[in-house]
């Protein structure tokens, strides 16, 4: 998918809403648990509940993985489901892969030609040739990571030069010649909304995927406020406040109900932007 | 495995090496091919061939995932007859990974419950709580990168800050505090000596994983060298030069004859360094 196809998905769901479809066996309902997939059966409850208002899923691949082959088979039918019914979704496999260049290689033939999903989340720790390889599948894109919104971001993603350039503004300027701002996004956290400003500085055209509001604790508000470009370039994620707002029979509407205040919310900021 | 127990099997082997179990689908003889898992037959070939040369085997997750839900049950079935066979080796699943707290705590469950490896690989620039997790199963270790073998590797691992400290240095310091040496090891690219024995006076206990040894241009001799301390303190990680020594039939006995090379030069250094 394109920028600018993005953007016009944005600007006609009036939203740009990620939904993580972070599912653990653990939490979902109980009465589920009696289908023969019960990740897919919750996933495809989700999706089919709330594609309208959002404009990209984002399986988070831990949570597939916990449950071996079989975790695996239930993400590639999601990800079948959303291809095959909301061909306009943007799929984010959030894996935060990264490894020598021909084995990037093959994490990108994993998640580009296997699974078909439009983007991969890639840790920037090992450097330049770990990620070139995922950039070589024409509208695909690498979404790397900058500054996270946990609590561990602290111990390395603020590490100083002694130019005073921090690591993840570090990681912005020397990954921006790796790619364009058609093949890039960043993963940056909304738990600080002044980093947000400054990181805007640096890549004031790329994509961001933004996680934390909500549950972390970061504000849509301030998130779009310093964040937003003219192409919106934000996509905000919220997992389980959507995915797991109740545990019983009503789990996909309730879900699709916390989509919609989201959206909602989305729609007015998009709206103030001037950008609808 | 404790870490006395590992350095017991390395002298009994007279061995360090780690085989590195990169099985490429499109790499492998093409007589396997007709097998109904011919991933898995190529590496029981390799493992049944080289169980008494080597006292580890490193699956690369990427080599499976990039074959789906199949490829990854190629990887339950090593892991498996490994386990079953060989309960001596050392298991580590080379994956890269790293996520928020409870994110982690998935991959850990996948890897250390769901798969019963020793060990697992992690990427160290998402901080504390994205190692933590893995770090809460008795017997099992994470292998966190520190200075990696690629050309990347140049990227952010040498960031220095004002105080002339690198990156990966960083790195080995605020990690020392998270683990023991019971718990952690390190990933260290054997292409550059000189940093190996900088980074051997900064962490002196712990052991590494050493990989670039061979095709990507590392020397064994200079690895032992910089890198040995008093119970060995290295695994030595080698891949292509090993699995793909024959694309004929007899390519589990040539891989045979390249560990047996690797191992005799091992013995060597380990009477070199009285350690036998």
């Amino acid at each position: 998918m394109t920028r600018d196809e993005l953007f016009r998905q944005i600007r006609l769901k009036r939203s740009f809403l990620c939904i993580g479809l972070d599912t653990d066996i653990e939490k979902i309902p109980e009465f589920l648990k009696k289908e023969p997939d019960p990740v897919f059966s919750f996933n495809k409850a989700i999706i089919d509940h709330t594609h309208d208002l959002c404009v990209a899923y984002k399986p988070n691949l831990a949570f597939y993985e916990s449950l071996g082959a079989e975790g695996w088979r239930s993400l590639e039918k999601t990800v079948s489901h959303i291809r095959k019914h909301y061909p306009e979704q943007f799929i984010i496999a959030d894996a935060k892969r990264g490894d020598i260049g021909n084995t990037s290689g093959l994490y990108a033939r994993a998640f580009f030609e296997k699974m078909q999903v439009d983007a991969v989340t890639v840790a920037p720790y090992m450097g330049e040739d770990s990620v070139k390889p995922f950039l070589t599948y024409p509208g695909k894109w690498v979404i790397l990571l900058a500054l996270t919104s946990n609590k561990g971001a602290a111990d390395f993603q603020y590490f100083t030069s002694a130019q005073g350039e921090m690591l993840h503004e570090h990681v912005l300027k020397v990954s921006g010649i790796w790619g364009t701002a058609d093949q890039m996004m960043y993963v940056v956290g909304a738990t600080k909304a002044q980093s947000l400003e400054e990181i805007r500085k640096i890549i004031p055209d790329h994509f961001l995927l933004v996680p934390g509001v909500g549950a972390q604790g970061g504000s849509l508000e301030e998130v779009a406020q310093s964040g937003m470009n003219e192409q919106c370039g934000l996509l905000v994620n919220s997992s389980r406040a959507i995915i797991y707002a109740s545990d019983g029979e009503d789990f996909a509407q309730r879900a699709r109900d916390e989509a919609l205040n989201v959206q909602v919310d989305m729609e007015e900021l998009l709206l103030e932007a001037e950008l609808l």
